[in-house]
């Protein structure tokens, strides 16, 4: 990594979030393979954190893990008409494999809907094998022509869950479970407030009857879609012939849920913390919470520094950076740029005093606090840390949030880079409308903190709520 | 899963073993995608045990994880010569992607030396970045023609370490530190004792000068190669033009190592302890250590079992099967094939003499204990079957080692399903005599146990130790 300066936000908002990546020992362009990245130190071990944290959520809920099949036949993506429709554009293929030409292609998964119908249908006989529980960790490949860091990339870590249940009710109440689940790690492990809702008819997932999302705002008032839970109604039960006899002893096709979240988790944790400083990060996700810098010129300084800062580091658990032929000031600008929550700083006059310096990433304001204290102060401060970040991203969530009342208003209020609530129908030809001012309908929200039904600022018509409109990545 | 009976081991070994990987759980044959498996929760719960054994380990050792991109341009594949040759048959090649012939193919990964070395040459300028210690985890694809559940699929997981040095002794260093913790996670996690060695130059990883391996015993007496470990030495560096400064100024070639263990291990595991009844699992790879299954006839039997039974597994920290419609007799077969390592009984002649039935998977031998015993016998018992089980493979691997002392005492033991000790010279034309009967130089041992020098059994030449000749798969 490279020292480059970061652009400020207010200048680039774009670069600055590129730089932030790079710095932060997150992640770099991996420029050889088209839309690709390398997930660097950072960047993972953020990333194994939010996939504990989903994992033992899904576990807890009573879902197992599986694995299937990178690669997917062709075929298997023409059984679901809007599926295929839908992903065909972005498909990677392959025609050659061991030396020869396939007779069948094989897709490399976007997504595994159709593998899973498949597979679904040889373990699903009866209504005592279901509701079937099942999620995976892998990585897809989408074909995308723009793509960014983390936010949308050729290739991608996720995970995907599939289940099979033997009633639309008891589908959708999992659709739901998982939707809350992805919000509870969204607000309270990353700290990133979400709104919570189902996609349009125009924005649904292909192949589903519904989708839900949940929907966050960046720091430019781009919303970033963090996760998506599909009720899939019988659509792959019949396209893949997933038949179950009921307790009654008749035949039905089961009801499916697909849901997923990626690794544009961490792009969008990022975008909600970050500064023009570098990297910020929640306490919650990050994989080392504080770091101790020790300062000393003379010899002798040293060995009274490093025995008291072995001490505290030793009892708080934390790092000592004691790198040799490095300044003080240049430890605290590597720390400040991967984010690192709290780093102390140790020196002679400090060690005399009983003291030592406390710094918190995030408001950069330091405190002398005794060493005594050092261990409670730590952890309070932490706890203080990951509240204070959510709150100050729910405040900037209230406070660009608007009310329009007309299809202009809408236009002119989301090129400020506002989260737009407005009436309107779910239509593909109302969202067709805001499409072309280069935003879309993010989701139609499940609470209504507004107004209730009005009239569709494009069609007239009655509609129960307001949706947000937002410019999205 | 259905339940079809379990051919024995005496019979048919290869059927068997498909048997146990089906009924327990473990995998099941993707038979629309060449080769493929998928992992099924059971399998992939020990996976999941096994990444944490060793990651921890990794870590704990100053490795990181990063993740590089799946697919590789064709060209970085030859540019280290002798690792095209090798890997080129294997290949999985994509072609077409976003709807249009790529200008430049792409291969799905076989391993990373070569976009690892791409990438090693960006990231590396000064001895100050050495040494570089990465790890992945990751899917890769290799197109094999005969394959066989977790010990040889198409697609499969693993993690592969790539590490970058300054000098060729720290690279050796690292090398055998990581077959030290192979060996380590086999025998003190698996129970599976290895055989720790150095592959010949004819079995040696396609660019490496030197690769180590670790060999287990497989119950048939075949040989499972369960992790290599690799010293490249300048090759890859020299092909990516991989250069660093030295701190006297002068400009060299990085010296690399590469290391793997994969759901290969998971294969090795079934085949080492599981038995005629089905799977077998060492209770530290165990996801599930112990099941209590209540018993009783009458309603007034169900309550007294039950309150106590849910006491119990609340102190012991362990499922109950309280699936109704269903037999004792079935669940204890469920569980038996499962490899749950412990099975409590409780009915209600244990209930009223406050007694409870401990079976161990291992033995099959029941022992009536006191309930107010039965959290200390559950983990003094799990210690035991533990030790056992590693002991026990430990003997049969003794048991079935031999000494040879001509090519054709070779072939003959072989046959018989033994490692074969011989002194052999390293060199590929005698390999191939070996090859001639279907065995292969399973590696050269660090330790040697045996009688030291002799004459290799081909060429009559002088050689320093005997090396392991088996049947593998």
């Amino acid at each position: 990594m490279t020292d480059s300066p970061i652009t400020a936000r207010g200048q680039d908002f774009a670069a600055w979030y590129q730089d932030v990546v790079l710095q932060g020992d997150m992640a770099e362009p991996a420029e050889v393979v088209k839309g690709c990245m390398v997930i660097r130190p950072n960047g993972y071990a953020v990333w194994e954190i939010l996939q504990r944290e989903l994992d033992n959520r899904f576990k807890a809920t009573g879902h197992q893990n599986i694995y299937l099949p990178l690669l997917i036949p062709q075929s298997f993506l023409k059984k679901e008409a809007e599926h295929v429709e839908g992903f065909s554009p972005e498909l990677a293929v392959v025609t050659v494999a061991g030396g020869k030409e396939l007779e069948e292609p094989y897709v490399i998964r976007p997504t595994s809907e159709t593998i899973v119908g498949h597979f679904f249908a040889k373990w699903i006989q009866s209504y005592r094998d279901l509701p079937l529980l099942y999620n995976q960790w892998a990585n897809v490949i989408r074909w995308e022509l723009r793509t960014r860091m983390f936010l949308r990339t050729t290739e991608f870590l996720w995970q995907e869950g599939h289940t099979a249940h033997s009633t639309h009710e008891e589908a959708t109440e999992e659709v739901l479970r998982i939707l809350d689940l992805y919000a509870e790690v969204a607000e309270d492990v990353m700290a990133m407030p979400v709104i919570k809702g189902v996609k349009t008819r125009a924005e649904k997932f292909a192949g589903a009857l519904k989708s839900f999302s949940i929907e966050a705002m960046m720091q430019n008032g781009m919303a970033l879609q963090a996760g998506t839970s599909h009720d899939l109604g019988q659509n792959f039960g019949k396209a893949f012939n997933v038949q179950f006899q009921s307790k009654e002893g008749k035949l039905d096709y089961v009801w499916q849920t697909s849901w997923g979240a990626s690794t544009r988790l961490v792009g969008g944790l990022i975008m909600t913390h970050s500064d023009d400083k570098g990297l910020v990060l929640p306490p919650k996700v990050a994989p080392r919470k504080s770091v101790l810098v020790p300062i000393f010129r003379k010899d002798e300084e040293r060995a009274q520094v490093m025995e008291i800062a072995k001490n505290l580091a030793c009892d708080l658990g934390v790092h000592i950076d004691a790198r040799e032929g490095m300044s003080p000031g240049a430890k605290f600008f590597h720390w400040e740029r991967l984010g690192i929550p709290v780093v102390f700083e140790l020196g002679p006059r400090d060690v005399a005093s009983n003291s030592i310096v406390m710094k918190r990433r995030d408001t950069g304001t330091k405190e002398i606090i005794r060493q005594s204290e050092a261990a409670v102060k730590l952890s309070a401060t932490l706890e203080t840390m990951q509240k204070d970040l959510h709150a100050a991203a729910k405040r900037r969530l209230k406070d660009n949030t608007v009310l329009a009342n007309s299809i202009e208003e809408v236009e002119s209020l989301v090129g400020d880079g506002k989260f737009v609530m407005a009436h309107l129908k779910d239509d593909p030809e109302t969202d067709a409308r805001i499409k072309s001012f280069k935003a879309s309908v993010r989701n139609i929200p499940l609470i209504d903190e507004y107004d209730g039904p009005g009239k569709c600022i494009v069609t007239g018509e009655n509609v129960g709520r307001r949706v947000v409109i937002a410019k999205s990545y």
